[in-house]
């Protein structure tokens, strides 16, 4: 029997010490009352909470595990390296190799610098393309993340107007809108940002219109200014290589983060010959960046990326996932608005502007140990099974059935209060 | 034989792959010719590079060494965890754990906030202040590393002019220099930043001045600003609590990283219940923020800094090396500028304003065995022994009538280059 009594006690023990009881975006806070804030194990494509209760986990720890928790050969590389060494005084010959396969793999990049967050190579891209133009004017699209320094972060407490300077906006995918930010951005334009496709909460993700890709290679080809890929959330997860390789846009640096490691704290930047040394007149540093242990993981992770189908695998479980959800939600009168590439999947409900449907399904499916999240893009890993997405669509068969039963879905109270949708 | 075939060999390779052929603060660019760039393992206090030559190693990773490289006991506890579950789609309960060891050890502290870089917990530290105060500006120490993030890096290029806006600028331990900062901040102040000790690259470290601190203290307490004790290179070095419990000054935030989980990637930021409400207003997060192994290395860190005499024992090595070490110079005529707590100490030679004492005796010590930086502070770690110190000082008197034969030290090439030194 599902309880939550354990996790419990760690939210009255978490919110004395820790402000507002979690932070960030693993914080439960937002999600539908009774998920799991604290967990206990993981392992493969399943993870327990507190409480002991088994979760086939979509989230893939909000990206990293792509090819299943604790995965073995993965696991062994690092704890191998621990043993020599890690955090030293250097870095290990492994960076070089780490670099090297890198920038093999992904067509556009010829030198990486590694990182710990997301964040640190957003923020590098940044710093690359204002040392290289002398300019400081970005572009970035409306609503995107880039990761949660004052430049970026999507809330702006604690903000000052001096970290929001030179920032111009446009719509993903709207090339007029681009034309109009580049227009504003003057003489002063210094990069153009890009996710690999819209991957927004809470909205329909977008796959990258080719058109805009182009366009926006070729302002920064006529201006001088660098094209960013953000390929944090989706580095391999698309493609063997950026990807923006598959629509054919080559871009002046790319950032990686998540799962290049499988989990592992490791995140890169990469670039082309053209940024190279305005990246090496930057200084970004982090007591950790060097560390080897990452780096071992990192090199096991490609090769399995290199050598495995787990990108068709992920793929075919994507489709058959989504096809399934489609027809079992028909089924119960539901509409799915299922969209993104199938192996990062978002799903949300016809007719649900305050999420109201999308948050009863889903605490329904958690109570039935499927983890799926009502407004943040999902992941598939390469340890699921065709079974485990037969498990999930049963689950989500019962599910349906159990919120078509209850009759009335009122709006998220959690993301009303957030002020992030209307109220009922 | 002393040889670095491998390393120049990584180097080469490394030129092609990474811009600059390495970057931050582990680049060997600035060091002495000949000086390894590359490791291939560490145990203890002592590591290996790429070939093969071993050095008792006084930088222990630039401080994240604490207990002695690969500790069998907080790596088990790190191997441990990561066989349960690290990156999981939320943290684990030894998040609360760790949050409630690190405020009862960390007298100030009522709440805990985890990341990934010293550079996170003090641009946490900041944007928590201007949340709190709702001002902008920030006191910072002409010459304080606080981070290598827009805001803090020392150097400018790719640097925006918004993303300095709002600094004032003091000299440490100078409470007149604080004042006139504070009356340039007018009625915008946010925070007071200040490094536990003045811990500057390049020149003579400084004990904070009692004065100073309590001045800056009372300045908050009038103003309302917050002040911020940036501890991520000292944090337990000097104390088991914040290093300013020393002088009985009790910052409102204070930012960890580096030692904390002995070289397992992790930093924090701490603060009292009147930045409580502040710290949970701003959005910062990270993919790898709430992995969970980091965790259990920290608690089975802390463990030891509240069980062993690691502190006293380090203290003990520190004056041993710091008397030794000025008993050889002077037998050979050398004056040291021996600075800093003794253990975190830096070494500087008299009469050496281009560095060349520092650097040729330094590279005498490196092909002697002991790892030594001319001109950051240093670390000792409690896996040092007496005989570690006395076969530094055997070397040392070694290296000073090596270096004594020469006869003259042309100031360092590298430095001159650079520009951080004058020329001969």
């Amino acid at each position: 029997m599902w309880t939550n009594s354990e996790d419990k006690a760690l939210r009255v023990r978490a919110e004395a010490v820790i402000p507002g009881g979690m932070y960030g975006h693993q914080s439960a806070r937002l999600l539908p009352e009774d998920y799991p804030q604290f967990f206990e194990k993981a392992s493969g494509a399943h993870l327990w909470d507190a409480d002991g209760n088994r979760y086939l986990d979509f989230m893939c720890g909000y990206g990293p595990n792509l090819f299943g928790y604790g995965h073995d050969g993965i696991d062994a590389a690092y704890t191998g390296q621990l043993a020599r060494g890690d955090t030293m005084t250097g870095p290990s010959g492994l960076m070089v190799d780490l670099a090297e396969q890198m920038t093999a793999m992904v067509s556009h990049a010829d030198w990486a610098m590694f990182c710990k967050n997301g964040t640190d190579a957003t923020t590098m891209a940044m710093m690359t393309a204002r040392s290289h133009t002398r300019r400081s004017t970005i572009i970035l699209a409306k609503g995107a993340y880039h990761g949660a320094a004052p430049w970026c972060t999507p809330v702006r407490r604690g903000v000052a107007k001096g970290d929001r300077a030179g920032q111009v906006f446009c719509t993903y995918n709207d090339v007029e809108s681009l034309e109009a930010a580049v227009r504003e951005a003057g003489d002063d334009l210094a990069a153009i940002f890009a996710a690999p496709f819209r991957h927004d909460t809470f909205v329909d993700q977008e796959d990258p219109d080719p058109a805009y890709a182009k366009r926006a290679r070729e302002i920064c080809d006529e201006t001088g200014a660098l094209l960013i890929v953000d390929d944090v959330r989706a580095g391999f997860r698309l493609a063997r290589d950026c990807s923006w390789s598959r629509i054919g846009v080559a871009p002046d640096l790319s950032c990686w983060g998540k799962a290049i490691a499988n989990g592992h704290p490791i995140s890169a930047l990469l670039g082309g010959d053209k940024a190279r040394a305005a990246a090496a007149s930057i200084y970004v540093t982090g007591s950790f960046w060097f560390s080897a242990a990452p780096m071992a993981a990192a090199l096991a992770t490609l090769k399995l990326i290199r050598e495995t189908d787990y990108l068709e695998q992920t793929v075919a479980l994507g489709q058959r996932l989504r096809d399934g959800l489609d027809s079992v939600a028909s089924r119960h009168g539901f509409g799915l608005r299922q969209t993104g590439p199938v192996q990062m999947p978002l799903i949300l409900f016809e007719d649900d502007p305050g999420l109201g449907k999308g948050y009863a399904w889903s605490a329904a499916l958690v109570k039935r140990g499927v983890y799926f999240h009502p407004w943040h893009n999902m992941f598939l890993c390469a340890a699921m099974t065709e079974a485990d997405i037969d498990f999930t669509l049963e689950a989500a068969d019962d599910a349906f059935m159990a919120i078509r039963a209850e009759g009335v879905w009122p709006p998220s109270a959690q993301l009303v209060a957030a002020g992030l949708v209307p109220g009922g």
